[in-house]
C-alpha cells in the first residue's frame, strides 16, 4: 500500500516549497488526508530547514494499516507529535509519554511528513479521533498550542480559585485564558500593551494589567502559576516578584537564547521553572473532550492550504498580526 | 525579666566584633545559653554586616516568658530560623511555614541575635528540642544545612530508588549523601576532583564521578534529583543534559550572581528548577528524629566558640579546608 501526497517544505533560505512525500503504511500507521493545519511559532524555526512544516493536523483516516485498532477509514481525526512513544518506559508507564524514553523519530522519514500537507502517513497511536462537537477549523490549534497550555492547567497541581498568571496573548496566550477560566482559576492577564485588554476579559480574564520586559510591576496580587506565553527573552528579574511563595514559572515557547535568573530570589520563595514539552496522549483525549463538553474554541484566522496561503500566515505571525491563532484550510474540504 | 548576652557580630570591613546584646522576653520567648553553634556559607555574607553572626545554634533553656508551652528551663534545644512564623497564612497552613507571609524579623531586634554568642532570646515556635541521642556538636549542622538537604529529601517527592545527584561535597553536599543514602536513594556524587570520592562512598555514595564546570560528563546514568550544593557559578549547560526526563535541579547555596539557563532545554525533558529554603518546623521535627534513630552526624570540625575560632573557622571554610562543617564549641560547655 504505496501513498503519494503533496507537501510543503522548508528549506535552507527560510522558503517555503512544495514537494511530495510517498510511503508504503507500516504496522500500525494510517494514511491522513490533511484538511486543516494550525501554524505554530516552532513552525517558523523549521520554515530554515529541509523538513516538511506543520504539526496541528485535522483530517480524515483514507487508509489504515495493519494492527491498527483506535481509528478505522473515514474517521476525523488530529494529527500531532510526531513522534512513536515506546509504551513501556518509566514515562510512558507513568502517563507522561512526551517524554518516552525510547521516541523514535517517525519512521526514518520523520522530516518527511507534517500537516503543512494535502496527506501525512502517522503512526496511530499519535492520532486522536476529534470529537463531534468540535469543528475542525477549531481543533487544529488544539493539538499543540491547546495541548501545550493544557498541560500545565491539568497536570501541575492548579487548583480552582489559583490565580494563574498568563503572560502574552497569542496563539498559546489565549487559549491559555479560555482553558484557565474554564477550570476556575483566578486569571490574571500580563500583555504588553493596552490594546487586548478587551478580548481577554472576554475570554475570560479577571484581571489585566500592561507587563513590559524591564518595567516592574506593582500592586498585582501574587500568582501561583505564570504561563510565558510570550516570545523573546524572559525577564525573571521582573516576573520572580509578582509570583506568591511556592508559585511556578511556566515557560512554554521556544527560544534559543538562554535567560538569566538569580537562584537566590528562586530560593528565598521556593519558586520553581518548570519545563514542559506539549502532551501527553492520555491529555490530548481530556482536552478534546473538555473542550466539546464546554464549547471551548481557539479565534482563528483561516488562510488556505497552499504555499501562498502558508507564506501570508507566517508573514503576519512575524508582524504579530494574527488574531489568534491561524490555520490553513485546505480548499476543497 | 532583662537578660544580658555576649554576641559575635560582623561589621562592615568584614571584621568578627564582639558585643553585648540586653533584650527583655516577650510572650513566648526564651532565653537560651548558647553552647555550639555551626558555621554556614551564609555567614561568610553576613560578615560584611552589622548583625550577629550564626544561624545553627544548640543551647540550654535559662528562661522562659509568658506563654511557652513547648520547652521548658534545662531543656536542650536547637535554634534554627530567626523569623517567627504567623501560623494561619496559605503557607503556614499548608506545612511550608518556612514561606510564612506574615514573617517578622525576630522582634525589632533580628540582627542583636543569633547563635555566634553565648547566649539567645529566640522565639519559642522555633525552637527544638534535641533527642537524647544526638550530640549538641552533631546537632548544630542540622539546624541549616541539614535542614536544608533534608527538605528536598523529604518534601519533592524522592523516592528509595531514585538516581539522586549531589554536586559538591561541602557542610551540605556531605550531609546530603548521608541522609539520601538513608532514605534508600541510589546517590550519584559529583565533585571537582578526585579527592573526596573515599570520602563520599564511605557516607554511603554509590556512585562518584568527577564533574567540572565547563567540562560535560559523559556516561552518566540519568538523574532523577540534582542538588547543587557546591559554590559558585552554575552551569547548567552541562548540567540539564545529566538529568532525567522530568528530573529536579535544586540550588541550594545562597549566590548573588545571576546563572544562565537555555529555557528550551528545560522544556524538551520537562527539567524543573525547584528553589527551596531552609525547612519547615514540621521538617526539622523530623529531621531531628531521623538523625537520632538511624545515628546519622554530621562530620565536623570543632573550633571555640571566641572571636579567634570564629575567625580560624571562617578563614579555612573560605580556603576549602572545612571537612565538612565547622562548629564553634563554647568552652565551659
Amino acid at each position: 500500500m504505496s501513498v503519494t501526497f503533496d507537501v510543503l517544505r522548508g528549506n535552507k533560505e527560510g522558503k517555503i516549497v512544495p514537494a511530495k512525500t510517498t510511503r508504503i503504511l507500516q504496522h500500525n500507521e494510517v494514511y491522513v488526508e490533511v484538511t486543516h493545519s494550525g501554524v505554530c511559532g516552532t513552525d517558523e524555526h523549521y520554515r530554515w530547514r529541509d523538513q516538511v512544516l506543520g504539526h496541528e493536523g485535522i483530517g480524515i483516516v483514507r487508509q489504515v494499516g495493519q494492527g491498527v485498532t483506535n481509528v478505522k477509514v473515514g474517521d476525523r481525526v488530529g494529527l500531532a507529535y510526531i513522534e512513536e512513544v515506546c509504551g513501556h518506559c518509566q514515562s510512558c508507564l507513568t502517563g507522561w509519554d512526551q517524554y518516552c524514553e525510547n521516541k523514535k523519530e517517525y519512521g526514518n522519514h520523520n522530516f518527511d511528513v507534517g500537516t503543512f500537507a494535502h496527506g501525512a502517513v502517522w503512526n496511530a497511536s499519535c492520532v486522536f479521533p476529534i470529537p463531534d462537537g468540535i469543528d475542525s477549523v477549531d481543533a487544529a490549534p488544539l493539538m499543540c498550542a491547546g495541548a501545550t497550555v493544557w498541560t500545565i492547567l491539568s497536570e501541575y497541581g492548579v487548583r480552582p480559585t489559583d490565580r494563574v498568571g498568563i503572560l502574552g496573548i497569542g496563539g498559546l496566550g489565549h487559549l491559555a485564558i479560555k482553558l484557565a477560566a474554564a477550570v476556575g482559576s483566578h486569571v490574571v492577564v500580563l500583555s504588553s500593551s493596552e490594546s487586548k485588554r478587551q478580548e481577554a476579559m472576554d475570554y475570560g480574564a479577571n484581571e489585566f494589567h500592561v507587563f513590559r520586559s524591564g518595567q516592574p510591576l506593582e500592586g498585582v496580587k501574587p500568582l501561583k502559576y505564570l504561563l510565558l506565553c510570550g516570545s523573546g527573552k524572559v525577564d525573571f528579574e521582573s516576573l520572580i516578584p509578582l509570583m506568591a511563595a511556592q508559585g511556578s514559572i511556566f515557560p512554554l515557547t521556544v527560544s534559543h537564547e538562554p535567560s538569566s535568573v538569580l537562584l537566590l530570589a528562586l530560593l528565598l520563595k521556593g519558586i520553581r521553572i518548570q519545563g514542559s514539552l506539549v502532551s501527553s496522549r492520555r491529555s490530548m483525549h481530556q482536552l478534546l473532550q473538555f473542550c466539546a463538553a464546554k464549547n471551548i474554541k481557539p479565534t482563528t484566522m483561516q488562510f488556505p492550504l497552499t504555499i501562498d496561503g502558508a507564506e501570508d500566515a507566517m508573514q503576519r505571525l512575524r508582524d504579530g498580526k494574527i488574531r489568534y491563532r491561524a490555520v490553513l484550510v485546505r480548499e476543497s474540504s
